[in-house]
């Protein structure tokens, strides 16, 4: 979507860049089209059914349809602290407390409030290169100046990132998406989150890990938080991949600072979450036996669909290189030099299948040849037939040289 | 709550009041305190069995769960643009179509988003009063400049508007709470409403018709929305007053350019709302009949509530002037000289009643010697205890003389 320059729209919003992966949405809504495009989780695995009795029970008390707090309700609060202390996000400070957790619409509404509460127009924030989309809008929306760093198997270039702060870069921010990255896949290692948070403490920035994709590790393991080296650590979490979407329910954890001026802002952003959905959410995943038993399902149907992609893409897309996932949604497909999956993308639709090509995600770089699968949508054998659609509009056409 | 200046925090946030009333909820929820403080539908009034039933509907198909488009659900949309055109919010337009709507998160989001898409900082806006606390910290972190206009019985002085145009302002945006009016009570003449369209038109502002309790006439009748009579009008709309709070659906109807704005900036704000929530609220007021009754009913319980609380102030507090409300929630009470109702706020908590001091509410004219009472919350019984012990807390001290 592109708005004409007008006095009525703000000069701010006239520069937003529309997000590219909602616009498909639309178009891979068509019943004929396997979408790889959208993060969507299965819908065959989303616990329709427990949220049915969460439901019921919540509205067994008139509070459930009520108003509630802007911090969020204090049962879910209590839920989130425990659940973000097991995962060890409070490192050697101790236990997270609900005091420290502030509930949102998703975790994109935490980016936003963030956003809005801690920058400035013309403060510098860096960001992986690809990187997520939502969190590139939301930085746009702020008027910061985005800085991209890039990423390798071991999650973003912290060397990198080191480097341009040895030489001056004076961020506000830096995100990353920690575990099982959008849209590259891959899982920031064990010493360069130490290295980060350390980044952070020695030359004030914050860092916003943003994960949430990190329970859906195929061996149930991902290193511990960034957010357990050190103090200058907002984590984002989200209850969309793991419980539903439309539950809207996300969260923030941080320094008490940052937490009391999301708080207010919320107030004027949107007063107030759901409580019937927050309510939901608490039972759930308050409910510690019936969680685990559900992580462990979406992690076994994970894994078994990501090696059915990757093994569908070896066999049929032989001239691409695909990334291995280990956990969360994506599979990052890099095809021969000289592929623009951004033009073939209307061939891949009209043969049936959609993608996100690389280039939605490109910051610095330009990814003409990339494209992001979400492998988490279909069961094995839907993905197996979306590749060979795939291989059908992306095939190597004759007269075209190879770049290997 | 007060946010020291910090490095972390951006210079705009620090400049962001709390709301005093949201502060309030969490002194007022003491099981002890009868609450006039909130703005809070009454819990024996929620459609609590209704939206049990309409959620285990919806939750048998696997679309309420997952993601939903960011403009809303649209069925949903459907609904809306279908009430929309019965209020006659088209006008001479013709019919409201489900492309005009985008539904938000409460008709608050819809207002922080409208916000962010057409103001730049700097940009004049122009505010009653008193005012719409949610409102006034839109425009304040969105680093507008605030400009207040006052009301009488019938709304906001539009002459007053037209003479500050007349002498050179030039303001982006002119809010307005055009029925039953809040914290005041009052609404906009027809008249005036026509007025008021006509002067956005001549002097190219938008207003914002800001509009949650237009359907609570006790009467039933309202006069014709101020979008009927112009096109530079901004209508917002919220389930929250005539369904529940907890759905979290509100929406905006305008001009296409502006709608556009406001989706593509919720986008980055929280990708989409809720799709459970968004069919709860589509099934109820979808469902013409059973809407139609419950709005009978709560209209005939808002018109005993306010009569049983106008009663009682003419009893028991014989110096203060109340508004005489025909709509809405709320009732404007006005205390001689000299009192001051945020001095008193502390008695009355201890007297076990609490409200919202006029000073919450002032944006250019101090108001210390009135309040905001929510009349909509409590039985007819409850309310006649909740102004006896107002009476007990805001008695005129012997020896203060009175200004009548």
């Amino acid at each position: 979507m592109t708005l004409s320059p007008s006095p009525t729209i703000s000069a701010r919003t006239a520069g937003v860049r529309g997000s590219a992966i909602r616009d498909l949405l639309t178009l891979t809504a068509r019943p004929d089209v396997i979408s790889l495009a959208g993060g969507l989780p299965a819908a065959d695995l989303l616990p329709r059914e427990r949220i049915a009795a969460a439901a019921a029970r919540a509205l067994t008390d008139p509070a459930a349809v009520q108003y509630g707090e802007t911090a969020g309700l204090a049962r879910l609060r209590e839920v989130v602290a425990a659940h973000e202390t097991e995962r060890g996000t409070g490192g050697a400070r101790g236990p997270v407390l609900p005091g420290d957790v502030v509930v949102t619409s998703g975790s994109q509404q935490a980016l936003d409030l963030l956003a809005r509460a801690v920058l400035d127009p013309g403060d510098a924030v860096v960001v992986e290169d690809p990187g997520y989309v939502g969190a590139l809008q939301v930085f746009q929306a702020a008027g910061a100046v985005v800085v991209p760093v890039g990423l390798d198997a071991d999650g973003m270039r912290v060397d990198e990132l080191a480097d341009l702060l040895a030489g001056g870069l004076r961020p506000r921010l830096v995100h990353t998406v920690s575990s099982f990255h959008n849209p590259r896949g891959v899982t920031l290692a064990a010493e360069r989150r130490r290295a980060l948070a350390e980044l952070a403490d020695r030359h004030g920035f914050l860092v916003v890990e943003d994960d949430p994709y990190g329970l859906l590790a195929f061996d149930g393991a991902t290193p511990a938080p960034v957010a357990a080296h050190g103090e200058r650590v907002v984590r984002l979490g989200s209850a969309s991949k793991v419980l539903a979407p439309a539950l809207r329910v996300g969260w923030l954890v941080g320094p008490g600072e940052v937490t009391a001026a999301v708080e207010l802002l919320r107030q004027g952003a949107d007063l107030c979450g759901s409580t019937l959905t927050q309510s939901i959410a608490a039972d759930l995943l308050g409910d510690r036996d019936w969680f685990a038993g559900h992580l462990a399902t979406l992690r076994r149907e994970g894994a078994a669909r990501a090696a059915a992609f990757t093994t569908a893409v070896a066999e049929l897309l032989p001239d691409a290189v695909g990334s291995d996932p280990t956990g969360g949604m994506f599979c990052w497909l890099e095809f021969p030099e000289g592929t623009d999956t951004t033009a073939a993308l209307p061939r891949a639709l009209d043969a049936g299948v959609g993608f996100v090509p690389g280039s939605a995600f490109a910051v610095g770089t330009p990814l003409p040849a990339a494209a992001r699968c979400c492998f988490a949508s279909h069961p094995p054998e839907v993905l197996h037939e979306a590749v060979r659609r795939l291989a059908t509009a992306l095939a190597v056409p004759s007269g075209r040289g190879r770049s290997t």
